[in-house]
């Protein structure tokens, strides 16, 4: 009897679904909007009908599928329950024992930046390394920690908030970080972060700069601006960086990784990110670390999905 | 049969032994000197024989002892290795492996700050917590991770190496730090830091302070002063336990535990470092760990004989 395994991603504007075997290798993948109305409670109805849906059409009974393994963007404790999903308006409530009532299939429950942490050593660029951090660098800074091939829930299911370091001085950054603490390494290196970070340069600054002629610009802009030599944009991707490489020396002095892992939309600014994140990881990391490697996520939007496949199925 | 166990903490200048029932309970502990001469080549030899004698002693034979714990000051690997103890003169050899051949016992190894955060664990102040960070705040500031039950190892050995991130700039410390680096936590927060960073504070200030009357003075000397309410004192201290809270508010961000614990010489200045350090580490901590209690280790100098043996008996 042939066995199934669904990966589910849940984002906050769309659900990414994949079809795997049991072996974790991906099928197919659809997307279905997250309906966030009504305090989200018609997400989980959503996923078991898409789940359910497939299943008919593919002719796979439920017990032909071994598990579903999902991804959300909040805490996750015991691989079930969700403390707080601010974005999706839920709750503490157990995601997975609901998911499997309403499918008749096992469900196991992981922070999504956990997630693209696990797809990344599965099947990505940390693959076979048991020891690996993740930044997830997208309008926020997410974290995904693996120790001896496993997620750090933590007590509160915060385990890899990495984000939230309060790694900067006040002075350093643009007003309070949304946890409520300022100076969290979100404020720097985060989409949002680099950017706020580099219009308060602006500001302050007299200097001409590319960025000055734009009426607005993201992230991209500001590394596009860097490569191409503009001071304002160094100086402040430089800072970003400098903070980033500093709190990932922080991180291995905890669990001492095989590799350390950037992604998210951010690390589209590739190997100028890279490179200049390692160049200060080196500088900052102690002494028996310094040749941990930095690299670029390889799995990009799929490996929430792959990650947490890797839950259920037979790897 | 009746079952035995050997908790080992080798230190750089005795060697602390303790026999165990096969519960982890002790039955006996008692000491020898680290012969540290010709490269630290005797020092095995001397634990084998401690044991052995002590079997013979008891008339326990080899097949009634269950393992020994060993407890090392530097980086272990797969519970076997020794990368490096530099305070030994080892250099990297299978430690475990070698007491194995000598005994014809079963060994693990295991770091020594991560001895006493497993001792803690197993019988001390974090009893019951599966998620556990310790700080060992003596003559350097070493660390322990506990996740999910189990000591963090690291790539290189060096997980939990939490003296050593770089938390401070250079202007606020006091020369370099051992490992190379400067503005180390460990320079701030052992007791040769505390003693460092105060003898800069009198240096640099005109301000009087009972301590500038004293030939010389110990880290306990200058927690001694804080309470007596001397002010350079309190300044002091009060940098040292703002640099101990957030670099336990960045490690809480890692692995979000249920408890942080401080111990070491340092930690005998008691309520006033607790306290403080846990102000700073509410102050800086992401907000779901905000009531994450910081409390003083209760194992003393047996932490690391019974972190050791919990690796061996049967808990």
């Amino acid at each position: 009897m042939k066995k199934y395994c669904f990966g589910v991603d849940l984002g906050g504007t769309t659900v990414k679904i994949g079809l795997f075997d049991a072996e974790g290798n991906m099928l197919e993948k659809w997307e279905i909007p997250t309906r966030k109305e009504n305090s989200g409670m018609l997400i989980l109805g959503d996923i078991a009908n898409a789940v359910q849906g497939k299943c008919r059409q593919r002719e796979i009974s439920a017990e032909q599928v071994q598990g579903i393994g999902l991804g959300v963007p909040g805490p996750v404790v015991s691989e079930n329950t969700v403390n707080m999903c601010v974005n999706l308006g839920w709750h503490k409530f157990e995601v997975g024992d609901t998911l499997r009532a309403l499918t008749g299939i096992p469900v196991k429950v992981v922070n999504d930046a956990d997630a693209a942490a696990l797809g990344e050593r599965v099947q990505g660029c940390g693959k076979g390394c048991d020891n690996l951090i993740m930044f997830t660098l997208g309008t926020g800074v997410g974290g995904g920690v693996i120790v001896g091939g496993k997620v750090i829930e933590g007590a509160h299911g915060a385990g890899g908030e990495l984000g939230h370091m309060v790694i900067a001085e006040p002075e350093e950054v643009s007003g309070h970080c949304n946890c409520g603490q300022t100076g969290c390494l979100e404020q720097l290196a985060s989409a949002t972060g680099i950017t706020a970070i580099t219009k308060k340069a602006l500001e302050e600054a007299g200097e001409d700069s590319i960025l000055r002629s734009k009426p607005s610009f993201s992230a991209r802009d500001i590394f596009d601006a860097a490569r191409q030599g503009d001071p304002l944009a160094l100086r402040t991707t430089d800072k970003m960086m400098r903070y980033l490489g500093r709190a990932a020396a922080f991180v291995a002095c905890v669990t001492d990784p095989d590799i350390i892992v950037l992604g998210g939309g951010v690390s589209r600014a590739g190997e100028y990110l890279r490179a200049g994140t390692e160049k200060y990881f080196h500088m900052y990391a102690f002494p028996t670390m310094k040749e941990t490697p930095v690299v670029l996520a390889s799995l990009g939007n799929d490996a929430g999905m792959i990650g947490a496949v890797s839950l259920v199925c037979g790897r």
